[in-house]
């Protein structure tokens, strides 16, 4: 499994993803699932992938080896006038991919899918955020759902649904991330650090912020931590439900 | 889809269900997944259901038709010696009403299983609390792993794993379910209210409390809406990560 956010900022773009990939829990390593493309003063594009590796790394390998050959350039993500063109671009890659190693019998039931998610900015234009599915189409992010999340989603969406707010410091972003992971993380074996943290600030074109954080990483220990710390202070402070507390209220009945 | 939670304190057992049941998005309806059978000053037993419908009406219709007629009465689970022979009990029956509700095709992929949370104490016993599987086997909590969940876990996990604990008052335990909840339902429609709770107190025989909690319930609007509140709080007094906050980090560089 995987976890990967992207989150649609009015000051720009942050991504994070894990690094974690696994076949049964016996035989797991740790590869890169965050993968981006400058070029100077014109465009900045990441991609996080999520599912099969193999159809991911092929298709990271694919839009690669398009910007090196002059002759396979086009189409290419560097190349392509908006975000939305390089948005089809991937999906297509997607889905050419998983229609390749589509298994030959309907007995073998290996999946090839995989999900991505893609943003950027082009000079001249807004950053985009989009969801890719492995059918190759794809969803805008927009002030309604500001983020995507793809792989193990759940046990860090509470979080990212209540505290998400669009106009966030990246700062702010960023520990939200952390704690979402870090639910994620407490709760699956097959998410798991390093994660990989990307911010893109709008109007530039070189990222703004690329870290690798390491399980060890004091920055987000100390967050960890205090959200745990924070949550337990967070709930004491709830007010009471339907039951009095203590022995007393048993003597009372 | 389905949430339930039972929880395994010094002092009792603590369970939570949902009422939604669904056939497709268009197609919800309201039934109750929580089922206590108590013997006066002897034990009571609680069962929460997740999974087919069907097959877990047909479970909770057998085991009380036994309880109705005498000549079937053997094997009843008011007269089981332990909780674990009840969830034997339990278990037996469920693994016979899934196979033979099986599907005779292998074209029909219809799902007919179902997961229960058993708990109850019998006197002279302590309390238990049972996770029982589609195949009728079953694990019982312990110090390790205090609660069981069933149906859909992940969303209210991380609350759970961080903010349980056995010696907790019933009250607090309550708050947390709630919290729990509320994380479930505003994730996925899928779970929806009213939910049903109920509390065993340790060695007595009678639900200490039985509710059902309305989606209006003002105590249930209240936790929820300050556990809102205090999540954003909490966050807001984590730690700075990475990157410093506004404008002037940007002037620095």
């Amino acid at each position: 499994m995987t976890y990967c956010v992207g989150l649609l900022l009015e000051r720009g773009l942050v991504f994070m993803s894990d690094t974690r990939t696994n076949a049964g829990v016996d035989n797991i390593s740790t590869f890169r699932k965050a993968f981006t493309w400058e070029q100077e003063d014109d465009r900045l594009i990441t991609i996080l992938t999520s599912g099969n590796l193999g159809t991911s790394q092929a298709v990271i390998s694919l839009l690669e080896e398009r910007l090196k050959k002059p002759e396979k350039r086009a189409p290419s993500i560097l190349q392509a006038p908006t975000m939305f063109r390089v948005a089809q671009i991937v999906g297509e890659t997607l889905r050419e991919t998983i229609r390749s190693s589509r298994p030959k019998s309907a007995a073998d039931s290996t999946s090839f899918n995989a999900t991505f998610i893609l943003g950027g900015q082009i000079k001249g234009m807004e950053p985009k955020l989009f969801l890719i599915y492995p059918e190759g189409n794809f969803v805008e992010a927009g002030p309604d759902t500001p983020f995507f999340q793809a792989g193990e989603t759940k046990y860090g969406r509470p979080i990212l649904l209540r505290a998400f707010r669009q106009d966030m410091e990246f700062s702010d972003a960023i520990k939200l991330l952390m704690v979402s992971f870090d639910s994620t993380i407490k709760s699956n074996l097959s998410v798991g650090p390093p994660l990989d943290l990307l911010v893109h600030e709008r109007d530039q074109f070189t990222p703004r912020h690329a870290q690798r954080v390491e399980q060890d990483d004091p920055v987000f220990t100390k967050i960890a931590d205090a959200w745990s710390s924070a949550l337990i202070q967070a709930f004491d402070l709830l007010p009471d439900s339907f039951m009095e507390n203590g022995p007393q209220d048993k003597a009372a009945e």
